[in-house]
């Protein structure tokens, strides 16, 4: 996969469902606000209505229509929106801030830490997530993920899977694109990253939408790296176990 | 020096001459570049006159003159400069790179890994330096420097002191200028960030440009912390020995 002559310098990774399971801990931190505040709600459902407002909310930013805004900002507005239909009243500022950061909480796959600290002996590691850099901070200190760099949508200014998204990160490494591989859950992030010539790793993570996940249970294509744990990824990238 | 109420969250760090030795780093590799080439000059000499092209490369960008452009591009076109001025002709493509990224790897100063990991456990650690985030990156890594992030000019788009600079990679953070807290052994920077609210930390590096050094020998103003390594930022900021 790594062609000898322009070898893979950098891994970058997608991170919510890639690297962190994004829906078991959204579920988890809003279950236990709920109790604490004797709110009964479907939060399972809320979760899967919280991420299924994350595409609307970057289109609005990726169209043009809006100047750039970070994640974190637009989690916020989706939340409000979610609280109104569920008519969840009354919250205080610390709460809602609590919630909003439940993002910035995410738990790492079991296999993420350990694969990743593989990576890094051999390559540059960093995140190349949609979340922005505070977020990604903080979740990288919580969940001991780590990364060289930061990286993604913020520094870029561009949202994948826009192809600046992909370009600008390399270049933020002094790096062709080539030299580059994202690992990725997701199918069309890496569609998107290998047309402007990214290598490619597809690790399936077919819990990251629960026991009824129906999308991204293979790959699709024929990418750099197939496997199912960035264990894999290091193996396949002659990491040392 | 930490106000309780609004606690530093965040030490960002001057690189160039706080965290690592870039003269003494840059004359042992001119020198064993020179050694292997057959070349004789006056290594030290040269590599105080590539540093003092630094900032007027800088203010080409800063005065709006020219669009962004990351350092190891003014890096490389004042090396250019001198080794015109120093009549070295005929050096490969590959020697250039060679040199420009010396300053991908210049040694941390004895006291920096271990005073940066003790910041680590309690703070969020990063860089804000005017060198790129390729640059930083390869540095980090070969000099096992432990940083959460890496920010500075080249996400800000602002060169320090220019106040973008350091407002930005607060923001970037999800912080307010007063949770961050800049540490640098160099007094200007330190009261640049310090006039658009950031907090201070001032570590004297008395070698830093070699055994005539006249500048930055002590602090200007009381700044919040005033030490002469890292050990003391870390003491003075709460962390466990």
């Amino acid at each position: 996969m790594a062609n000898a002559k322009q070898p893979v310098q950098a891994l970058l990774f997608d991170v919510f469902g890639t690297v962190v399971d994004w829906r078991g801990s959204v579920i988890r931190e809003l279950t236990a606000f709920g109790n604490g505040r004797g709110l009964k709600h479907d939060w399972t459902k809320f979760a899967d209505e919280w991420r299924g407002l994350y595409q609307p909310g970057m289109d609005e930013v990726r169209s043009g229509r809006r100047p750039w805004t970070i994640l974190d900002v637009l989690h916020r507005e989706s939340l409000l929106k979610l609280l109104d239909k569920y008519e969840i009243k009354g919250l205080a500022e610390h709460e809602i801030q609590h919630l909003v950061t439940i993002w910035h909480r995410l738990d790492p796959w079991p296999d993420a830490v350990d694969g990743l600290t593989r990576l890094k002996s051999r390559y540059i590691i960093g995140t190349l997530s949609n979340g922005n850099i505070g977020l990604m901070a903080r979740m990288a200190k919580r969940g001991r993920l780590p990364w060289d760099v930061i990286l993604g949508a913020e520094p870029a200014r561009a949202y994948k899977p826009m192809p600046e998204s992909y370009q600008r990160n390399a270049e933020m490494l002094n790096l062709a694109p080539h030299e580059v591989m994202l690992v990725a859950a997701h199918n069309g992030d890496l569609a998107a990253a290998a047309k402007v010539g990214l290598r490619t790793a597809f690790v399936v993570r077919p819990m990251e939408h629960g026991p009824g996940q129906k999308i991204d249970l293979a790959a699709s294509e024929p990418w750099d790296v197939i496997t199912d744990s960035f264990h894999g990824v290091a193996d396949a990238m002659g990491c040392a176990r």
